[in-house]
Parts: structure tokens; C-alpha cells; sequence
């Protein structure tokens, strides 16, 4: 069984490492590990779908295009709606950010 | 923000600790807390809808209808779908076990 806390040895490399752990319908369950990457400037995430997001390692800042940041240390989470755009502003190297995501429909299912 | 890894002062009591973290439509994210608990003998879970839940902290161990068993600690996570019947069997004390438990539909949504 993989943890979700054990770090794969091909980091770190230049890229986040991600994995899907689950996948049902519109629903997945993916695990995150970021090394110091951030998203690209000028770049928004804007998602089609809810996430919920929990940062089980590392810290973390997201901003928000609203001008909203949110700093997260280990254990904290945050749901963000659908097409509320963010990105990932800096995460830690050492340790690794560890990110469990959940992606579900943002209709009523 | 509420730390995944908070303790709540309350414990130890009696019950587990359960807190709904998010919920939307069918899709529901729960952390529960047990400290010691077990599934009352002889009951089963049957659920209608398919469960992630990942262990955080603790170790524990579930039983399935069909004679599986599932040794569970820190990081670990699995996959029940509905309707598959289990049980926890065992939890540990020292640590408690932190859970987070996400229930969706089993339908496509």
C-alpha cells in the first residue's frame, strides 16, 4: 500500500510529481507533491469543477484573482468552487508540499 | 483555519469525533477521529455511496463482509464501494486515528 506521506525517488525533479488515486464519474482523487514549483505567472487556474485541497506536508501560499492569498501549513485545507481562479504562489522544498486534492462536479449530483 | 491534525480538547470522550468539512450535492468530506472505537460487534457498514478514506495519524484495521482484512497506518488510504460491507475493527489510542472520509456518488455523475 502507498502512503501518502512516502516522497517517490525520482524527486526532485523539474516537474510537480502527481498521481490519481482515485477516479468515479466526474470525481478524482489526486495526490500532489510540489518541490518549490509555482504556477507560471500571469497564469489562473479555472477550474470546471469544486476542489478541496489539503495540504498534508509543507507549506504553501495560493492567491486568489480577487487579490485573496491564503497561506496553508501542514493539515490545513480549502475548498475552492468552481471557476474561482487561483494559483500557486511558492511551496516549500524542504520539506516537499504534499497535497491531497479532491475534484468533484459543481452541478448537484 | 482548523489544522487536519487538531486534537480537539474533548477527547478523550466516550464517541468518536466526526466534523463535516465539506459538503456539495452528493459529495460530502468528513474527518472523524477515533480513539479506541471499534464498529459495535456484529454491526456492518453498508453504504450507498462509494468511500475514499485515508488514514492521517494512528493505526487501525478493517474487516470486510467477504473475510478481507485491512491493516491500516499513518498515510495509508483505500477504496470501499458502495455497498461493500465492513467494519472497523480496531483503533489505536496513542495516537488517536485522525481519518478523512469522502463519500460520493456511485452513479455517474
Amino acid at each position: 500500500m502507498n502512503s501518502l506521506y512516502s516522497i517517490p525517488p525520482e524527486l526532485p525533479g523539474p516537474e510537480e510529481f502527481s498521481e490519481t488515486l482515485v477516479r468515479s464519474g466526474e470525481v478524482v482523487v489526486e495526490r500532489i507533491i510540489s518541490h518549490g514549483q509555482s504556477t507560471p505567472s500571469g497564469e489562473w487556474f479555472d477550474q470546471e469543477r469544486h476542489e478541496w485541497v489539503a495540504l498534508l506536508q509543507g507549506s504553501a501560499r495560493l492567491m486568489f484573482s480577487d487579490g485573496a492569498t491564503l497561506e496553508m501549513h501542514a493539515g490545513d485545507w480549502t475548498f475552492i468552487p468552481a471557476h474561482r481562479r487561483h494559483r500557486v504562489e511558492q511551496t516549500t522544498t524542504n520539506p516537499p508540499c504534499i497535497w491531497i486534492a479532491l475534484h468533484f462536479p459543481s452541478h448537484p449530483s
